[in-house]
């Protein structure tokens, strides 16, 4: 067979559940998808395929890009403008009076370009986004090569992008109608908190979620705060109001979740919903620990998020990872728990599972996008080198990540953006923070 | 004045105290020593300077360079020998027997070479060093230029290094004589834990420091377990126990303290000792959480480590600061303690105050040490940039670190080690990874 493209690489991390590390193996990629992963011994094999480009990465771990299952792309415009503070004081004193100033189609653009450069150099290759503006996020993605599940928000009240729940929605459906057949981009619905969506919102997603096989991802359990409010108005935490709503299923995502019951997880667990663990910002704005090695033992899907840069601050899903293999041994008090090759997983396969593209990427297999990156293991901070999956997990190894491929292209290579222009990025995000801090009223 | 070297810088974090941060500022330096800091605006006083040399970063901040308060610096040739196991375990399985096969004079230069590589490469300009050999540490860290405050290691039992705590203690007090004329090097002693040296070389250790003013650094309330253990033998906690022995002094400095109960923070805050928190290390072994902002709140003194390579497993401070910041809002249920511009002073001014060296660096004062690091702020993860003390601590800033002075002398230029071969070192610790990895048991 005539291949596009043949990567060998020193270690290969299929990352496809039996936590193997293949060393001196090549993957082939046709079309965009992987073809074949052989080992560079069996020349045999090997004979049957040639390929028009080929790359050579003897020091190098080739592993499934990393997904970076939630964040708000665009808020990168908005990084460290308002940090050290609590998550309402955050919300409801900073953060959303200035997306009330500034954010429109052109802010959702420009910011989600500069999020995707940062996400691609540290090895991301999917991204989900829960932001204004959807299309114009997508169309960003696409345009850069890159892959995205877009959860278009949904909330009762009005921002710049909708007036009431039912704008966002028929917004929502919209751009999922015009993405239908684009393979980057998987359009999904976002409601976003069962604080700020209710009842009939959340009723109207559920069902056309379910018609339309549309993934749906919510902030959940954020705070001990929420679920005390939703305890004192409702009498019932938001996971059991959920709950009886019939809105958890496989195709539903829940962010942040720091707040769980033993009923809480045998809810998420019993439903096939998934969650999505974002341990820098649960840090950060101080909303709790999310019980990830619970999670995971009860046998739900985990995935990592970075959370959008306004709280993080960066969009670093390897330094994510190192985080949460850390925090979740401290805090089921286990150092034995969240090993490095799980971590891996959770990082790559987990990521795709609960964005519902599992079929699609998430792990090197034949049949899969090449949705790969190749990260060196030979620097100063990497050596010595007696485990990659720890390297790769517990150093900072993404200041060593050199390429990042997207649907079999490149887009990074030997550490240089392919697609997106780091210095017109930078100029353009310096202008918009010259426009901001003008109006900072703080 | 005729200086050395005029650094301009477009902000300078001076660390004094009152967190302020400069604009468009020089700072001048003559052997060694920081001799003027002025505004660029101030055309009269910048007349009376002229420098052989000046360096302007345009746009960089200048600050002071971090302090690595603890760690085990040789232990980088273990970088992940054996991750995710209890400390225990790792401890009497893994890290005692590796070093009873390899710790030699050779492999502390070797090990301690690679570990100030690092660490420079991140800002880091004073390592503390808790490890066997030292005078070999101490050696190379001369000989690399890098400031070190070495605390020998004491224990009660045998290792290749010494037989018993009184030829521990000699050979501290050795290597303590040979130096004490060195600018570079202070000499401390480094009791290693309340479980493994006994009452009374404690004793012999309090009376040493105190007579030759030796700072003196103790591993204490790591774990719940250490806790637990010593009130079951003992009747009494490791600190009380401490506190009977008369060892707590503003010359000690505490490293770990994970289980702290209000009385045992009045003890230490009377005491005058100080505390080194090293998180990254705490929650990797889930030894427990190290509470912060309490021990900030008292008024005791905070300083950071990484920890050794061997369970951390990088020596990033910059990354630790970034962890601490975050988790210190978590434990304290609070998103407003350990701000960015307190968690700066805690990595620098903090731990040249915690190794009793505040008076010679740790801040950009007149008389001190030109101890400093530049750093980028306009990488495409620094951008958008309103405050730079929220991008140093919140970003992964140090791989934007460009410049690290130790005295005034550039031991990192333009990303480069001046001082250090680091192709060599990475093929000096590869062959230490191969030999130690051919003898694995496990």
């Amino acid at each position: 067979m005539q291949a596009d493209l043949c990567i060998h690489a020193r270690w290969v991390l299929p990352m496809t559940g039996d936590e193997q590390i293949l060393e001196n193996h090549s993957v082939f990629i046709k079309d965009g998808r992987i073809v074949s992963v052989l080992s560079q011994e069996d020349s045999a094999s090997l004979a049957q395929f040639s390929a028009t480009e080929t790359i050579t990465l003897d020091q190098h771990a080739l592993l499934p890009g990393y997904i970076n299952a939630h964040g708000h792309a665009a808020m990168s415009l908005f990084r460290g403008l308002a940090d050290d503070l609590p998550l309402m004081t955050w919300l409801q004193e900073h953060i959303w009076p200035a997306e009330g100033q500034w954010v429109d189609a052109d802010f959702v653009h420009d910011g989600t370009q500069l999020a995707m450069a940062e996400m691609l150099k540290c090895g991301t290759t999917t991204f989900a986004d829960m932001y204004f503006y959807s299309g114009d996020s997508v169309q960003a993605a696409i345009d850069a090569g890159m892959r995205t599940v877009a959860f278009t928000p949904i909330l009762d009240f009005p921002t710049n992008f909708a007036k009431d729940a039912d704008e966002y929605i028929s917004k929502a459906m919209a751009v999922h109608q015009r993405y239908a057949d684009e393979p980057l981009a998987t359009i999904g619905l976002g409601p976003h908190a069962p604080y700020t969506v209710s009842d009939g919102p959340l009723k109207t997603i559920t069902e056309l979620s379910k018609k339309y096989q549309i993934p749906v991802q919510i902030h959940c359990h954020e705070t001990a705060f929420e679920v005390e409010q939703s305890i004192e108005l409702l009498g019932i935490n938001p996971i059991k109001r959920l709950a009886n709503l019939g809105f958890f299923n496989e195709r539903v995502s829940c962010v942040h979740m720091t707040q769980l019951s033993a009923d809480d997880i045998a809810i998420i667990k019993e439903s096939g919903a998934s969650i999505v663990h974002c341990p820098e910002s649960n840090l950060k704005l101080a909303s709790g620990f999310c019980p990830a090695a619970e999670i995971l033992k009860a046998g739900i899907t985990l995935a990592l998020g970075t959370d959008g840069a306004a709280s993080n601050n960066d969009l670093n899903l390897q330094g994510e990872m190192k985080t949460a293999a850390m925090l979740a041994k401290a805090v089921a008090n286990n150092a034995a728990v969240l090993p490095a090759m799980q971590a891996l997983r959770v990082a790559t396969l987990g990521g795709a599972e609960a964005l519902g593209i599992a079929h699609e990427t998430g792990s090197i297999e034949v049949g899969k996008w090449a949705d790969l990156q190749a990260v060196r293991l030979d620097g100063l901070a990497q050596t010595p080198m007696y485990d990659p999956a720890s390297q790769l997990v517990y150093t900072d190894s993404s200041r060593y990540t050199e390429y990042t491929w997207v649907a079999g292209q490149a887009l990074m290579a030997q550490g240089k953006l392919t697609t997106l222009d780091e210095s017109l990025l930078c100029a353009t995000a310096t202008a918009w923070q010259t426009r901001i801090a003008q109006n900072q009223v703080n």
